[in-house]
């Protein structure tokens, strides 16, 4: 029935291509981008903290590729987990039990904070919100959510809307009841705040005047990712986590932590809730509990939300929950974890390598306006003027307007590290078992590059 | 930080259990239904169409396990190229290009009809039906979608308010501006039709109407299961999808075929569209493009929705978008398809297996008001007089109200038949590769098991 393609041998005005560059430029559709104006690397190798492409061009990874190859690429005993459990038993539906299905939730309640023993598994981390946000509703009978504006939750309709970024925009009207208020950060407050304390003690007070303004008995939830990832590694002030916990209990309201990003080690803890001994009601996880090898994300239920659907239908699923070969991926993935102390090294890598060195950085570069983070998860924050603290390039920038950070990225790519970058931010966040070595010569190479920020820098 | 969690040993009033049943029931939240009601089968190797439990019990695979592993289970073709795949590259970042990405990318661009040529990967059919519900809104500039009744596109937000059955009720209110319209179904006609053309013609012209209701220029697009699939293998008459898709053209609507269940050859064809040589503007797919071995699916774009994105960003993605290891599966997937002529075999299953059994099942058993489908895809609707069509049991029936057909379900297990039934249906989607003989033997067992059924027979 279908009609012949012409893959061209060579795009008009480039040197001959790889099948696999043709193939993707002609038939593979990119997220979040205007198609023709890609020319994507075609990896084809990686291991550890590096990958290379056809031409033998390797990077030292600084993005863990979306923030999700915990453990490094390409780990051997992950490898030999999916290929053991592929030979085994690839997929059964989600009404079946599976040893590799059920051993994974097991280890997953078992690291999970407080009595947060259920879990129930998705694909990836938007599935994860969605479940999480119908959870939340039918447990309190309530439809209005309340999420941050600096955050990103993903790309289906609900947890779209749930978005406090310009991801969202390109996706409206999504789903009705969600309101957005304003989380701690207080290198650009929204409160005035000054200090931690005063910045901690106004976005709590600002939460609860947006719940007196919303009516807090019609909110199911509030959610949060616990450190903010995507949107600028925004570290909650010490006391803010413990006091929406407190807003949660006193209205009835579900707490949800978004650790899509931060769950699995990436601020040196299983969660990062474990670093305020917060226990919420509902965890949302993805990327880290099998490093992304094969696809999963999921919810972790505390019993008395999964007490709601004890006798009461859970009105929610997808064909591929608690996919067995996904679910042998993690349990592989968690023993990695323990046995290689892989926290640990996260935590070493930020308190004694990238801290320092990001420190280091600011002090010589004028554009580093602020340095931030914690574990493998940190953030440079280029300004154009340290006092103003004027962005270095406009909020959701695009084209010319992002010309200096654009510029910023190629500079790292040819040298050898591929960044992280977002808005007026890189952020650094590398596998956490990459070594000290390895941390230090990209951040050498980091420092270089900042030099042609510093070039904008007035006043 | 967190507190430990008691797994009993046994559970009150059963006789002792695995730890995979312990584990999963204290610790894995299923889909769909009141957890302490559950008591599922721990499912511990499967080969072909049939698949066993720890105890050695045996079932048949009449389900597919959600109508999904239609090259049957463990293919050593398929698990030798995920362990391929999983030794070279398992995942990179959705902007980075991959030679297995590329390759399905190809291959699906290659089997799907008309101009359908570029390939945006999801991990399964929900975000498939997301992610083309923003293509079709960003390409018309317009917001409202028609989807019908009677209809399963998914559990994330937009996909389930898309969903015409119960499965909805539990998420609303979703995503705004999405409108129901009846389909062609004319054993239960919404047109009061009594032949086919009938229903074909005032079904084309109910849809008419709701556009003319609607203002056809508010539309953005059209999603149709090709095929009912879940909710009742509707196979629509000749002409009606041709209809709709002169409606689309008419008023610059963009067709939506959900093809999640239907395509890669459960319907006889890699498409089911190819059996009326429609060309949709879009197709979503899932399932069947790689068996769900790794989760995978996606969105086939025509070039015209695709060429709207060139030079104006996709607002929409995903972390583990073009994942190679679930490309690598779809890769050799496809390969299996044609080498194997699966689609050929689905086809004779249907016409001279399934198809002719079902129609004896109709003369033996006055509970079976109709038999229908093709391919790998059949389903018999069971009534409790043939005359006024009353269903087994009414819709979405639950309890008690439900018991005429969980006995007929138990019954089917007892027998070694693992069975795929929705409301008042058994639906008969075995793998595309069961034998004849494992058909047959199959189709046995459910000629025994209707006679319960007929015991509810009056009139
Ligand atoms: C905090 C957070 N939540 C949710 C998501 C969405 O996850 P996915 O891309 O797997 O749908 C992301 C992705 O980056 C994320 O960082
Ligand atoms: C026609 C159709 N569309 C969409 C979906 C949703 O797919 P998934 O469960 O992979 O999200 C299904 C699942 O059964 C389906 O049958």
């Amino acid at each position: 029935m279908s009609t012949p393609k012409a893959a061209p041998e060579q795009l008009p005005g480039t040197a001959p291509k790889s099948a696999a560059y043709r193939n993707d430029r002609n038939h593979v559709f990119h997220s979040w981008s205007a198609q023709a104006t890609l020319d994507p690397v075609v990896v084809t190798g990686a291991k550890g903290a590096r990958f290379w492409d056809e031409s033998g061009r390797t990077w030292l990874d600084f993005s863990s590729q979306l923030v999700n190859v915990n453990v490094g690429h390409q780990h051997p005993k992950l490898i030999a987990a999916i290929q053991a459990q592929a030979a085994k038993l690839c997929t059964v539906a989600p009404y079946h039990a599976s040893e590799a299905t059920s051993e994974a939730a097991r280890l997953i309640a078992e690291v999970a904070p407080g009595d947060l023993n259920k879990v129930f598994f998705t694909n990836g981390g938007a599935e994860a919100i969605e479940n999480a946000l119908r959870m939340a509703r039918h447990h309190t009978g309530r439809h209005k959510v309340l999420a941050a504006y600096r955050s990103y939750h993903g790309a289906t309709s609900g947890a779209n809307t749930l978005t406090g970024d310009p991801r969202r925009w390109g996706s409206e009207p999504g789903m009705p009841g969600v309101v957005h208020f304003w989380g701690p950060y207080l290198y650009r407050s929204a409160f005035h705040a000054t200090t931690p304390a005063e910045e901690c003690e106004r976005a709590l007070s600002h939460l609860a005047d947006v719940l007196m303004m919303e009516g807090p008995h019609t909110v199911a939830a509030i959610v949060l990712e616990t450190v903010v990832g995507g949107n600028g590694i925004l570290v909650p002030p010490d006391g803010y986590l413990q006091g929406v916990r407190r807003l949660c209990d006193q209205h009835g309201i579900v707490m949800i932590s978004d650790e899509v990003m931060t769950g699995f080690g990436r601020c040196g803890e299983w969660f990062a809730v474990n670093r305020w001994d917060v226990t919420p009601d509902l965890i949302t996880f993805a990327k880290g509990v099998n490093c992304g090898y094969v696809p999963l994300g999921g919810v972790i239920l505390s019993d008395r939300i999964a007490e709601t659907f004890a006798h009461r239908a859970y009105p929610g699923g997808l064909t591929y929950s608690g996919h067995p070969l996904a679910c042998a991926a993690a349990v592989a993935c968690i023993h990695i974890y323990r046995e290689e102390r892989i926290f640990e090294h996260a935590r070493h890598l930020g308190e004694n390598v990238i801290g320092p060195a990001l420190e280091a950085l600011q002090q010589r570069h004028p554009s580093v306006g602020e340095v931030r983070g914690l574990g493998a998860f940190w953030a440079i924050e280029l300004v154009r003027n340290r006092k103003t603290r004027e962005p270095l390039v406009p909020y959701n920038a695009s084209g010319p307007a992002n010309a200096p950070m654009a510029e910023l990225v190629s500079a790292c790519k040819e040298r050898g590290v591929w960044p992280f970058t977002h808005f007026n931010r890189m952020h650094v966040v590398p596998p956490l078992t990459m070594t000290d070595d390895e941390a230090r010569e990209g951040l050498a190479l980091i420092d270089e590059v900042l030099s042609l920020a510093d070039r904008h820098v007035s006043g």
